[in-house]
C-alpha cells in the first residue's frame, strides 16, 4: 500500500516555501528597511552609492573596501581577464544557435578542468578568477559565433566589470551613463538569499564538491524561465508593442487568457520588490538618452495595468529588460549578465555552506505503486 | 539586531534531514522489504534478475519491458552511441590531469549546446541519448588523454551499457562475469529518492530549466566525497593494506584519530544498506576469479571491525571499490560509472518535477550583522 504520507499535504508545502533550509549571514529578503540587505547594508544605499566591485568585495571578503583596497581589488581583477587557450577553443566549438546560458554553464565547467580548485583554501582565488573572466567567456563566444571575430579579452581600458563587458561586447568604450547603469544592475542582481540557483549551489557544496561544480549547477538553475530567464521573457513580451494603448490591450488579453506575464510578483516579497525603483530610474534616464519614442512608456503602462488589474508589482527583472535594451544589449545576453553578478552571491553561500556543513538530503513523500512481485521477462505482457 | 531565528535550531534541522521536500512515485528508501524499491520493485529482485536496461526502462518509461520492448530498447540505445565531432574536439582539450567527474560534467554541458532540449516533449529522447553516450564521453577522454588513442565509440559489439563501457575502456570484449557485475552495479546505483544530486536536479528543474542543466548540476553534486566520491575514497583507503591484520590496525588507528572512514553508514538507512550484500557477493566472486590474495579479505575485515567498533555497516560504496578494482577499472573512473547509472534516476525525477512543478525556493535563518549605515568610501578605515 502507498505510504501514509498525504500527497495534498506535500503539495501544500511544495517548493519548500517558507521552510528554513539553513542559516546565512549574507542577506535578508523582506525583513527590514526597503526589504533587501547584503551583510546588513540596505540595497538602496548600495545601488545608489557603490561600484559593483565594492559589493563584490563586501560579499566575498566580508566588508566594504576602503579606497586603497578597492583600487587593489580592481587591479587584481583586471589582471585575471585572460582566457586559457583551451577555453577559447572550446567556446569556438559552440554554434551561434546555442543558448547563451548553456555557453556560460559550459565555459564555467571547462574552466574547472583547466584550473581545478584542488582544496578549499583556493576558493576565493577561484571565485575571483571567474568574476574576472565571465564577461570574457560570453563575449568571446558571442563575437566569434555571430561575427567571426576573435576578441582580445586582455583589455585593460575599462577598470570595472560592467564597462569591461560592454567593451568586449561592442568593441567600443561605453559611456559613463552605461557604466553607471551596469554598476546598479550588477549590484541589484548580486545576492538574494536562498533563491533556487543559490540553493542549488549550496546543495552541491554540501557534498563537499568543488567550486566550479557549484557554480556550474547554479548557472544551469538560473537559466530557467521561472528564475533568471524572466528579464528576457519580459523583453520578448514588450518589444513588439508600439504604444502604451497597444500594450494595455495586449496585457488585458493575456490576463483574460491566463497567460503567464513575466517580470511581476515574487516568491518572497509581498508588496514590492525594492530593486524595481532602482533600476526603473535608470531605464527612464536611458530612454531619454536614446530618444526612445515608446518602450519606456509601454513598460510604465504595463506596470500600471498589472497593478490595477492584479495588484501585482514589478520585480527586479521587468525594467531591466528595457534598460538593457536601451544599451543595445541583445536580449539573449540578459541572463548571462545576471550570472556575472550573482556569481558573487553564489560563491559567498558556498563558502558559508562549507564553513558549517551537513549534506543537504531531504526526504520525500511516496505516492508510487505498492510492492510489486518480480515477474520474469518471458511472463510480461 | 539579528533576526529572531535561533542558529542552533537551524543547525538541529540542518541538511533538511527528515523534512519532506516533495513527492515521488519512483523510490522508497528504508520503508519496506529490504529497504529499497524502484517503482515498487524490491532492489534484490531487480539486482538478482534484471539487466540494467530493464531497470532504465522501468525508471524512465514506467514499467519493466517485455522481451520485445527490451530488444528494441537496446537496439535504440546502441544506435545512439556516436559522439558529435565538436564534443570529441572539446574532450580532446581536457588534460589527463583533470578530475574525471569534471570531464563528465563538461561533456554533458557541451552536449546541451549541440543537441539542445528545446521543449519538454524531447525529455525522454534527450535522456536516452545521454544514457547511450555517457560511457563514450568518459572513455573517449580517458583513452585520448592517457593513451593518445581516438577510440571509435560507434561500437555495436556489446549490447548492454556496462559491457559497452568496459569495451570502450579496455578495447577488449568483457567476460560474462564482468558484464553481469556491471548489470548489478548499475542497477544498485540507478536511483535513491531525494539524495543530494537528485535533489539538485529537481531544484534546477523547478525553474523550468532544460534537462542538460539539471543533469550537469547533478553530476557536479555527485562529485563530492560525501556523495558519489565515496567508492573512490574507500578504494584509496584499502588499496595499500596487504593483510587483514594490517587493515584492522590501520582502521583502529584511524578511528582513534577520528578520521572519516568512507563507505560506511548512511543518512537514511539505520541498520544496513540493502545494496551491500548484493555487490559484496560479486566482489567475492571476482576476487576468486582473479586469484586475489588479500583485497577481499581486507575488505571483509574492515567491515567486521567497523561493525564491532562503531556499529556501522557498509553502504553501497564499500564493496563496489574492490569489485571495480578486480575488473581493472581505474579508481578515478568509479564515480563516472555511478553517473552512467544514476542518470536514469535523475532524469525520472526531473520528469516528475516538471509534471507537478513549483519552484524550490526555501527560506533561511539570518545570523548576520544588524542594519549597517552607509559609509562613503573616503570615510572607511
Amino acid at each position: 500500500m502507498p505510504s501514509s504520507s498525504n500527497k495534498n499535504q506535500a503539495i501544500g508545502g511544495a517548493g519548500l516555501r517558507g521552510q528554513s533550509a539553513g542559516t546565512t549571514s549574507l542577506c535578508t529578503v523582506g525583513q527590514t528597511g526597503t526589504g533587501l540587505t547584503y551583510r546588513g547594508y540596505d540595497i538602496s544605499d548600495l545601488a545608489d552609492n557603490a561600484e559593483f566591485e565594492e559589493v563584490a568585495h563586501l560579499l566575498l571578503r566580508g566588508h566594504l573596501p576602503n579606497q586603497n583596497e578597492l583600487d587593489q581589488y580592481k587591479t587584481q581583477l583586471i589582471g585575471l581577464r585572460g582566457l586559457p587557450a583551451e577555453l577559447k577553443q572550446a567556446l569556438e566549438l559552440i554554434p551561434a544557435s546555442a543558448h547563451p546560458m548553456d555557453v556560460m554553464r559550459t565555459g564555467c565547467s571547462v574552466l574547472g578542468n583547466l584550473e581545478q580548485e584542488h582544496d578549499f583554501t583556493q576558493q576565493l582565488n577561484s571565485t575571483e578568477r571567474m568574476l574576472a573572466i565571465f564577461p570574457a567567456i560570453i563575449c568571446y563566444w558571442y563575437r566569434f559565433s555571430h561575427d567571426g571575430v576573435r576578441i582580445d579579452t586582455e583589455d585593460h581600458s575599462e577598470a570595472c566589470l560592467g564597462g569591461y563587458f560592454l567593451k568586449m561586447l561592442t568593441g567600443q568604450s561605453p559611456t559613463e551613463l552605461h557604466k553607471n547603469v551596469m554598476h546598479c544592475s550588477l549590484i541589484l542582481y548580486a545576492e538574494h538569499e536562498f533563491n533556487a540557483s543559490t540553493f542549488a549551489a549550496r546543495v552541491c557544496a554540501s557534498t563537499l564538491s568543488d567550486l566550479h561544480s557549484c557554480i556550474t549547477g547554479a548557472i544551469g538553475t538560473l537559466r530557467g524561465p521561472l528564475h533568471g530567464g524572466a528579464n528576457e521573457a519580459a523583453m520578448d513580451m514588450i518589444q513588439d508593442w508600439q504604444t502604451p494603448d497597444e500594450a494595455e490591450a495586449n496585457i488585458l488579453n493575456m490576463l483574460e487568457n491566463k497567460d503567464k506575464i513575466m517580470g511581476f510578483g515574487h516568491a518572497i516579497y509581498r508588496e514590492s520588490d525594492p530593486r524595481n525603483a532602482l533600476i526603473k530610474r535608470w531605464s527612464k534616464e536611458l530612454s531619454e538618452s536614446v530618444g526612445d519614442s515608446h518602450l519606456y512608456a509601454v513598460s510604465e503602462r504595463v506596470e500600471s495595468v498589472m497593478k490595477r488589474e492584479k495588484g501585482l508589482f514589478c520585480n527586479a527583472d521587468f525594467f531591466h529588460a528595457s534598460a538593457y535594451h536601451f544599451m543595445n544589449i541583445p536580449t539573449k545576453l540578459f541572463t548571462p549578465i545576471f550570472v556575472m553578478s550573482r556569481l558573487t552571491g553564489w560563491a559567498a553561500h558556498v563558502f558559508e555552506q562549507r564553513e558549517n556543513n551537513r549534506i543537504i538530503r531531504p526526504s520525500a513523500d511516496y505516492d508510487g505503486p505498492e510492492h510489486q512481485d518480480w515477474l520474469p521477462i518471458e511472463q510480461r505482457q
